[in-house]
């Protein structure tokens, strides 16, 4: 019996991958590991993932081409190789994941500046910023060409665009000749959040009709490991992208393995059930915590899978003998910002007693 | 049910990556699937696994550190980017794989020159070349300065060194000080070889012993994905290996999926068990052509579980029909190398039936 | 006669490199020209120009290499790319130059994350903010590893660190384990300043105790091309730094050509006379200004040969038909920031000039 | 006075830079020094050189662009960054200078894969050679792709290409969809070669008309510094290459200096006179060895400036107190092979003591 199992340690709202796989995928993964398939993503398995996502995003094979890669840096760092020259840049908000939490990739492994712009509005970046940073950067050929936006969604604040959003910075990219480009490790939450209004939430088609580039994270919602790359062939060098993958190592000898689990979740909508799950479950804590008085970060709204929480020390030292959790950031006055990250795996009966927890702690 | 069972395809002998994973790691896998564990390598069934390497190697985590990554390609860029200054160079014999099946990856993504070493044995870098190319390259500051040698084992030709050849090729190595890294996509296959006399077989000991760094593959001996890289800790800025890990994408957020298979893999010698099977396979194959009159290549004998035969075209077309494999070469008299690939998955009956084939067609 | 000659435009202070070369090093370049040399850098000449910039900097060749590079960015480049490993990031003020006018050198042609230090004084990076961006930058290994500072002196803004400012950072650097570098495009300038009183003001003997690597620019100061790179041999690996300007291109053939100009410039000190011509000349431009009522930019003081002022955009319109020089930046009150640049070159004549039209068009 | 003029050295035939500058192009700089120029490439003096440039290439400013760089190396690295896709590789002669001459700027500074064309002929790359190289290196995506093919003309080993030659590796490149470069650090004595007869030799115009792109040397041939690299528009992302140029810290202040020395170059035929007396000068030396009875390498005939020669061990040692050269290799009969070259700048009375010498010790 391996150890892990054995080990006792508080439950962990750390992240979203403190859990190896849904027993979905599981199960499709031992149903299919004997049959001999083709290697390096010409197998039959992440065909069908291709077609599922395919019909997901309502364009064909002539439109799309899609790549299984198996993280999110490499997928980034990927991307952006691929889409770029040289001297051309990339364009990310300073909470970019690119920015700070992936040790240079983009410019050492890709090879490629980034650009920060600044301003962003609830973690997310806002058309007018963007236009002022472009103006900033004009200067031929001394300047590095600004030509790449990068966004995440759902962001690293756990923020979602809305479909207005999401329309004014493509149009902006159109006008400015920029390619826009989306970070989907949390894309599923996202587009599963209820954040906006109905007409205004964007589906995985609007993304990509919004896009040029984007990428669909499977590794926070419930694969072992694997994230989809949606590339447009409008895209220039657009057949010439696996070249990308393999230059960097991604291109796995068993692509299958991930083939097979997004086969899986996009079978019958699996993905978007566990999307909906990891929400609700944020959505049950931070209504016990508002419930309670206590103020959301940065302000009252969570929109996806993560919740940030002004929380006094002593609660948090108190919460920490029972749960895992981040501390983000602390105050002067004594409360710290904590953030409690649920996903398609969270227990309900976990954020029930966590909730319990807190309201006995207060009341 | 997917497509891929369903579909009827010749048995392929083409690879040792067409089946996705054995059974025992996939039930660990399963087990372990719903305990948290911490991300990024810290989980503990990676713990586990670098324990069980360890032991094997016998070296303890003071004298090395054992890295997860998922892919071949992702364990050579990876190591020799944290071997090198951007100034030196790696030297390779012209079969490495490093040389054209990356894409570019060494000098791209890592960063680095590679300089071909010619004139192998049997695909097999010997000392004297190695020391003349050294020579060659000595031009301050012109020529990239030689500084790390690339070999693999088994090689892409099937063979393997010995210890002796090993032992002179470290001992060159420590003279001209150069560092000496092994790819090991193939080690399990040439440590279960019977090449050599049993007191000049190399152990996975023997190979820590004489080499800076290497790896041992876990793709092509039963597991889904993941390499082991072994580091050790006399190599300059061996610490922060894991930087270069993280900045070309391969670290996994779940690295908990290669901790769990490789602890699978060593707990009780299946990875050794899994090799012996491939090279028998390969043998059985071989031993049938040698009696048929066929002539392997480039000689008589057959190392791991690489079977490279000559084949007059008639029977290579015949065969294909009922089986899968790569035409290598094409020679001028009617004949063609083929290749016919065993591997831990390999179906005995299936080997039999293709020995009973040839032997039909031939008598 | 060459087209150029017979041009007539209007005076330029647009820049410190409008016209070639002092006439003591073309007569120098001329002296020596039929003379056979060493090539890449191993001429007597460039000996020459080594011992007198050692003798400037007060350490003998056991303690610093001295290499010369046609361009600024080839020197920053190349000290970056030797200074640091690939997981390792530069921190640079949001002016330097290597942030916005090096068309991405340092990422993609050196392969380095550069991290913005925020809330620079007067163009100046202050220690507080520097520890701040290095705590911020902790968080292994998802984030590059802060390690090499960059200052430029004087400044982009044409300010100047005082000795103090620079013992300050030094200081920092070696507690938090960073290297510190300084580009000295404009070192002349700058040591040349009497911003700073008497004792405050830092040699180049300074420059070289308190930094780790730092360059003499002589293409700002005389020279047809070329920076003095001065290397420490406390640096990791400073043997093999030429390796790196071979690398980059920046090893030239006839590498004598920056040797002779650097020996002809600081023989007998025709290097800081030159500085001091420029700075008189600025404080010229500035007197007028500050006389007749403009506001100098950022403040009152004018430290090197950089004059910013705030004019209405009349006077220049006006001024622009006789004088060359950029707008900066454009207030909403029908005032620009307006940089008049002056150099060892200014014509005190064209100055007179420029401040009698000043005088003239304001009174 | 400079130490370097006191000193005593053996006259120098090891390179073809030994010498500063051509007097007329010194005058130039001095003439035109005091004149304001813009700069980075946009003044007058280049303006004048790259008419003049055009005029010798037959094509106009929509057809080409023409761009100054410091160094062989810079202009090598640039032309090949500008090119390329980094998954695209370049194809070069074992002799190739890119190969073992450069410190790994290809892969390193440029971020490229090269790939030997083996099979050279007297150090020309072979069109058959060429074709079986491609081949040999299509396996998408695991094979770099070929995509530009380097020659150096005149080659390493002082030979040159016929106009057949050129116009069957081109239409090799095309049928092939490669792109075709030509480092010209030693074009001067090629088009002044008269190895071929009169209509095979290839003027610059007719460089210009086969290759996609290439450089006009100046270094070797009576310039400080600067090479001339002429892009064709037909090229993708011709327009940008200047970034690529500033990337890589080779896009001088005063690149002015190098529009004026290739300015005078130009005007009149100086450049082309040079080279004449470059090839004339090894003509006279080879012809006296061939009188004596001393073998040429390879063969009896020298094309350019560059003379081998096999010289017993025992000549080459009472030379060396007189003469400074390479010994290039030796063979096992007690002789060696030379390295004689001449430049521009050969004075025909040290050519003269040569031959005597060897004439003297021979009869």
């Amino acid at each position: 019996m391996p150890a892990a199992v054995q080990q006792h340690i508080p439950y962990s709202f750390l992240d979203d991958y403190s859990e190896a796989a849904h027993p979905a995928l599981l199960s499709a993964l031992l149903t299919s590991s004997t049959t001999q398939q083709s290697s390096y993503g010409q197998d039959t398995l992440s065909s069908d993932a291709r077609r599922l996502l395919r019909e997901q995003i309502n364009l064909n094979d002539s439109q799309v081409d899609i790549h299984f890669v198996p993280s999110g840096t490499a997928a980034n760092l990927i991307c952006i190789a691929a889409c770029l020259r040289p001297y051309e840049a990339v364009l990310t908000p300073e909470t970019g994941h690119i920015v700070g939490k992936e040790a240079g990739a983009i410019e050492v492994a890709a090879g490629h500046k980034t650009i920060i712009v600044p301003g962003t509005v609830r973690g997310k970046m806002v058309p007018g910023q963007l236009v002022r940073t472009v103006q900033r950067n004009q200067f031929f050929p001394h300047a590095a060409k600004p030509r790449l936006v990068y966004i995440s969604n759902a962001t690293e604040l756990g923020t979602v665009y809305s479909k207005s959003e999401l329309r004014a910075l493509s149009a902006v990219c159109k006008q400015l000749g920029l390619l826009l480009m989306m970070d989907g490790a949390r894309i599923g939450v996202a587009v599963a959040s209820s954040a906006h209004p109905e007409d205004e939430r964007p589906t995985l088609a609007d993304i990509a009709e919004l896009t040029d580039i984007f990428w669909i994270g499977g590794t926070k919602m419930g694969a072992l490991l694997g994230e989809a790359v949606v590339v447009k062939k409008t895209l220039p060098y657009a057949d010439d992208f696996v070249f990308h993958v393999k230059q960097h190592g991604a291109l796995l000898a068993k692509s299958r393995v991930m083939g097979c689990q997004f086969a899986e979740l996009f079978r019958d909508g699996l993905y978007f059930q566990l999307a909906r799950h990891a929400n609700d479950m944020a959505a049950r804590l931070a209504d016990n915590f508002v419930e309670l008085g206590y103020a959301l970060y940065p302000d009252d709204r969570v929109e996806t899978n993560q919740v940030f929480v002004l929380l006094p020390e002593e609660l948090i030292q108190d919460l920490q003998e029972r749960f895992q959790f981040y501390v983000w950031d602390s105050l002067d006055d004594g409360r710290s910002v904590v953030r409690v990250v649920t996903s398609w795996a969270t227990d309900p009966m976990e954020v029930d007693k966590f909730n319990a927890f807190v309201r006995q702690w207060t009341i």
